[in-house]
Parts: C-alpha cells; structure tokens; sequence
C-alpha cells in the first residue's frame, strides 16, 4: 500500500489540539483537529497519518488545553556508549576528554553484556525523555551497535546507529581499528540496510585513506553519515595540521566525499560564513549541541547565522558531552546560548522558543532526510507523536488557569518542564 | 537551653553520609558519619546538633553512597508574587517586562484568596525542590505578605518575607504607594519579628526620601533588607538619571543606608570593582541569578571577580524572571554562565560543581547572616538538611556501579537531577 494513499482504511482516530511545525510556520496549533491512521505495513506496526483537518488558532490560546499531541522530537547525536558517565567528568578539555575518559570506556563495549546494560538504559532513559528518534553514536564494534539498534526496535524508538570508525591518534592502544578492519566491519553493517549511519568518521581519529574508503562506501550505499566538526579551536588548528593540503576543516570532508545531504555534523561552532556556505551547497546539517558546548567549554553557535546561510539545522544531547539526555534541555539550552550572544550583541536576533520547537522536530527530520516520513503532522507521514498533559497529578508543573497574563501551556512545557515519564515498558 | 550547650539531651541520632562545606573546603564528605540531634526549643520543634562525628574521605569514593545528608539550599531571591507566569512571559527588557507582566499581576494580591492559591502553590513547590529557606519577596501588601509567612511556617520552610515597597515609577496606578502608607505599613510588619525583611527597596521605583525611610526603619529594628542592582545597562543609565547626585548605583543605596551586612541585593551583573569594595566593606551580599540574567538578557556576573573581592555571594532563582523555581537549575545555570565567561577568555578561572554547591548552602545561609543556625553541619547549629537518594525506583537518574569512570554522585545528582519530589503534606 502506498503511503501517500489517503483512500486507506482508517483504523484508528485521535481527536484533540496538534502542535507542530510547518516550513511556513515555526509553531502551528491545530484544534478540535480530528487525525485519522491507517495501518501501511500492518506487520511492521507503522502506521501512516490518512486523514487531518481541524482549525487553526492562534498559540496564545493554547493555554485552555493542558494535553496536546506534538511530533515526537528528534535528537541528532547522542553518544550511547558514553551514557554510564553522564553528568560526570566534565572538567577537561575536549582532546584530553576523549582520551580520558572516552576511549577507555568505550573500549569495554567489545563486551556485549557490558554493551547491554549500558544500550537498554540509554535507550530506555531517551524513550521516557521525549525522543521517537534517535541519531546513535556506538563504539568501534559491530555487534555491540548491531545490538544497539535491536534495543531500539524493542523499545519502539527509530534509530540510526552508528559504528565507529577510527584508525588513528587515540591513545588508548586498545581502542583503535586497521583501515581494513574497518572497511571489513563496515562492509558487515550494509546488510542491514535502513538502521545504519556511517558514524564519526572524525577526521583527527581517521586517516585521510580511511575517510575516503568512507565516503565512498556511504555513497555507494546511500548510507547517512554524521560526524563532528569544528567543535572547539584547538581541534581547529589540530586539523590544519593534518590535513595541510584542505583549504578548511570543511573541505577535509568535502575532499573525501562525506558531505552528502544524508550528512550531519555536530556542533561547528567556530565554522566560517565560506564554511556554511559549502554546508548549504551539498545539504549537508548541523547538530547544535548547546549543552555539550557549554560543559566542556567548546564555543557557542551562533544558530542564527546558520539559519540565515539556509544549511539545515538540528538539535542534539550530545550525551555525555552535554549532561542531559533530554532534548526539551537541548531546547532551552538553544534559547540559553541565543540569549547569551544577545547579551553580548544587542544587534542579534534572539531566537524564539517556537523556532527551537521546530529545530527539535521538522529540523531533525529534515537533518536526517526523514522528513517525508516524521517531523509533522503531514497526511502521508507516519504517526510519531508525543500525547503532552501538562497537569497530571502531582506532576512538575503548577499550572494558573485564567489568573496572570495569557499562559501559553506550550511555553511552560517546552521552557520549564521535563517530559513526564510514562511506564516502563 | 543554650543553642551551643552540646550536653544537652540526644534526641535522635542519623548514621550516614553527610555532604556539607565549610569554609575551608567548598565540599567536604563525613562517611560512616553519627549526628546527634537534641530539641532546644521543644515547642517550636527546633531542633539543633549536638554531636557530630565520622571521617572525612575524598569525594571521589562518594559513588558508593546513594543516599547522603546535605544541608537545606537557601534560595536567596525568589519573588513568590511571580510564580503564576512561571516559564512564560520572557520576552521583553526589564524595565517593559516589569510594567506589562509584574505589576498588572502583582496588583492583584490586595485579593487574599488570589494570594492564598498562588503562595501555596509556590511554597509547596519550593519545598519539594529542596530550598529549606527562601528569601521571598510579595508585593505591596502587608496582609497577603503576612499570609506567605505563615504558609511557609506551615510548610515547613524557614522563610524571610518581604512586603515591596514602591512609590514611583509605576506605570500601573494601582499598583503602588504613599510614601506614608509605605512607611506605615512597613512598621506594622515591625511588629512580627525575625521573618521579616525590607524587599525591594528598588532605586528605580522609590523615591529618595522613601528610601531614607526605610534605611531608617531597617537600621532601628536590624531588619534584613532585599533588593536589585546593577541587573542590566539600561537601568543603571535610569538610576543614574534619576539620582544624579550619587557616584555610582552602589552610591545610591549606600546613601540611603541601605546597604549593611544584612542586606542581599539581587544580580549586580554591570557591578564595577570599585561598587564591589563598597560591598565588602559594607558585608553586604550579592544573590547570583543566572537563570534570569541570561533569560531576561540582563547580563553574566563575573562570580570569580565578585568571590576574589571577598564579597558574601549567593544564588537564587529570581522566579519568575528565572523560569525555574529549582535552586539545583540555579547551580546548574551559575556552572553554565562560568563556562561561557570561560569560552570568551580562557584566562577565566571557571568555577567547579563544588564551589557552586557552596553557594548554594553555606554561601546562602552567610548572605542572609543565618550562618549561625544552617549553611552546613556544625554543633549547635539547627539540623536543617535534605536527604538525598539518587536511586528511587523509576527515578530520574541511571547508576553503573563500579562501571567506567569513578561517578561521583554528588556531581551526578547536582549537575543532572532534580531533587525527587517527596510526598504531598
Ligand atoms: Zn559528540
Ligand atoms: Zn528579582
């Protein structure tokens, strides 16, 4: 069946107040909206949006519904395998990071036991904090992040996983692969098509025969990448120097294929407008990553400028970089870094918490070329939703109704709460 | 009974692990820890330590524990009145965001069923996000003002509670005062001792022979005084417009007598090294607010400036220009805009957790010249603390006992949860 078929039997019906974003508008509010899904694959349990209408009404209105339905939002880079040390270790620089506390760590995951206990609660913890997908960082080993999508599946979470790959300049003797074992494994991963994301083909742990090895395999297979880049000006200038003949950390990737428009880089927070410009060029996104940013004292994006160079742009936890595996903090965190570099240039345009909205939803799907599938509630798309009540007994919220200014329910939610938590499965 | 008789008669005894700083050691842990505990004022339930022994080990071995004492967060600037529009309404300056949101609102407290709602609300919610004290302020009126002193009695929360004070400057006519009705009702509030505190005297919104009155007033009965300065540029351009006479915005309070060694000015962001020493000299405190400096886009206090000129220093929400009434959101924000200060000159000393922990209790409890009943674990002060277990079943936080790098849990806990709410009383 097809999923733009909107003749399909409707097998179930919502009715209530939608929240999403479109192209056009940051934050569009649907009430007494009726949404209508069928079932497309009925064995794989995806359910496509058939039917949709409603009106619309203005946001400030939304404060007289405390539960509404909003796309399930889209964290772009998360590091699974660093998940046991969150919120820990946070006071070192970013290369003296990696071989501090990452590399050792995960280097453990060749245990799949290990693997196991760390993947369930990682994905379990980002299931309950709001994300429907997730964009996974592994490790080096292919059975570990095979076991990391698994988990996925089980838990009902769309998810990239990615294996690692890395051949150089990790001090850790005992976590770093040959250039053919690497090739090797990662040839082991195209049989599982759909799930897989070539991931950190970081250029100061790659050599440049290996990211070209990559690229060509991510093209040849139509793979996403996603990676890092310009995260902080040390590794800037580390870059320049092993990579002499790159007019740019950006042209070190673009030189060796890996900027697609299935390509998403986190962070660069120290790119140039000529950067940004080849990002737009080859469609290539940007995983902002404020919390991450912030803690080990990399730079702050200037979201803006992004925005305004048209490259597509998304939002990451970056666990355990940043200390959050939440993407409402991801969110705030947004604001929080706009806000600052308005403080420290009144001429810059603060980014409104419906933008960021939008940058945690449609901007996800849109970084992940999923949007023809999630992101919004768009007939045809599948039906990845959060259900929000923001009054449920005694829960994070204290809630006003009628006193004090108009109180968008969306602004409080998005601005002030945690995701309430739902059952474990 | 004498406060600091340590015969006197052990009522109950806690065994555990006790987290606290003195002023010494920014975090200093007592494992296998006996506290004694004697009731000195049996009526009013005060109780106070009388006994505290144990062995102070490094804070890394503290990943063992998951349960462990620390002493009551003082919020030191919290404007109860505010509490309503929490997590909205952040979209305008100061001074405009001061006539559309605050005053139309906090004219409506004259209604004592409108304040009774709302400072239940935002007593109990502080309660559960583990301020044992909290410096609020309300609003003009003495009665609903009055009523918040005993609901946090009642609640269980050591409070000082401040009536505002105002009369100029508001575009809100009915929302401010006669300088006589001020100073009338501020000395019926005289009458109820040891909770209250002269609020926001604000140099903006008083006149000048307003706030020799209240200087007046607070000198007499050594009444504490709370109030703002130096938030953002423009009103520090207003204040010096409207007191042309005085040297800086310090001068202006410090002419008035406002400013002794019980007074906690909020923010101080644009504070110069030379008002600073006028703050040291005074032993007047500064209440750090990050979380509304940065969501209001007033500014980023230099809190290593402030510590290095041996100014008393102390956190707080700033509810509702903060959009959280969470003192550990407080910590994790003052963390935040250290390492911003950072990324813009690397010079910068960043803070650690540590520091920011003894900010938040001992820090508080000094700037309020509380210090000598809570702020940390000592003999004969109150027993003033919270009881911290970071694994409650289906809690906010995943532990991996003896996995990956030393976790210290006190990091885990304050730069990643929130305090998990207890039960309703
Ligand atoms: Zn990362
Ligand atoms: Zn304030």
């Amino acid at each position: 069946m097809n999923r733009n078929d909107t003749t399909a039997r409707v097998a179930h019906v919502f009715r209530g107040t939608f929240v999403h974003s479109t192209p056009r508008a940051a934050v569009g509010i649907l009430q007494n909206c009726v949404l209508g899904i069928a079932f497309i694959e009925k064995d794989q349990d995806v359910v496509s949006l058939s039917k949709l209408w409603g009106e619309y009404i203005n946001q400030y209105e939304l404060y007289i519904f405390y539960i509404f339905f909003m796309p399930g939002m889209v964290d772009t880079h998360i590091h699974a395998s660093q998940y046991s040390y969150t919120g820990t270790a946070l006071d070192l620089p970013l290369l003296e990071w990696l071989n501090t506390y990452t590399f050792p760590v995960e280097a453990k995951y060749k245990d799949l036991e290990f693997a196991n206990n760390v993947y369930t609660k990682v994905v379990r913890r980002t299931v309950k904090n709001g994300p429907t997908t997730a964009c996974y960082f592994a490790t080096i080993h292919t059975d570990a992040s095979l076991l990391l999508g698994e988990l996925a599946d089980k838990f009902g979470q769309r998810a990239l996983v990615g294996k690692v790959c890395m051949d150089s300049n990790s001090a850790v003797p005992q976590y770093k692969e040959s250039p053919s074992e690497c090739k090797e494994e990662t040839d082991q991963l195209c049989k599982y098509e759909n799930k897989n994301i070539l991931s950190d083909c970081f250029a100061p742990s790659c050599s440049s025969s290996l990211l070209s090895e990559l690229g060509e395999i991510a093209n040849k297979n139509k793979f996403h990448i996603q990676s890092r880049i310009s995260e902080n000006e040390e590794e800037v200038e580390l870059v320049k120097t092993l990579f002499p003949s790159c007019k740019s950390y950006t042209d070190v990737y673009l030189m060796h294929n890996l900027l697609t428009d299935r390509t998403v880089m986190a962070h660069g927070c120290h790119l140039t407008d000529e950067e940004l410009e080849i990002f737009r060029e080859t469609g290539s996104a940007i995983s902002h990553c404020p919390n991450s940013n912030i803690s080990v004292c990399s730079g702050m994006l200037n979201v803006r400028n992004v925005l305004n160079h048209r490259v597509k742009l998304c939002l990451g936890t970056d666990v355990a970089g940043g200390y959050s595996p939440s993407m409402l903090d991801a969110m705030r965190r947004t604001l929080d870094t706009s806000k600052t570099l308005t403080i420290q240039d009144p001429q810059h345009k603060t980014l409104s918490f419906e933008e960021v909205f939008r940058l945690a939803t449609l901007g996800g799907s849109e970084a992940l070329s999923l949007d023809d599938q999630i992101g919004n509630f768009v007939v045809g798309k599948d039906f990845d939703a959060l259900r929000v009540n923001v009054c449920v007994p005694d829960g994070p919220i204290d809630l006003f109704p009628g006193e004090g200014p108009k109180i968008p329910v969306l602004s409080k939610f998005l601005i002030y709460l945690r995701v309430v938590p739902v059952p474990d499965t």
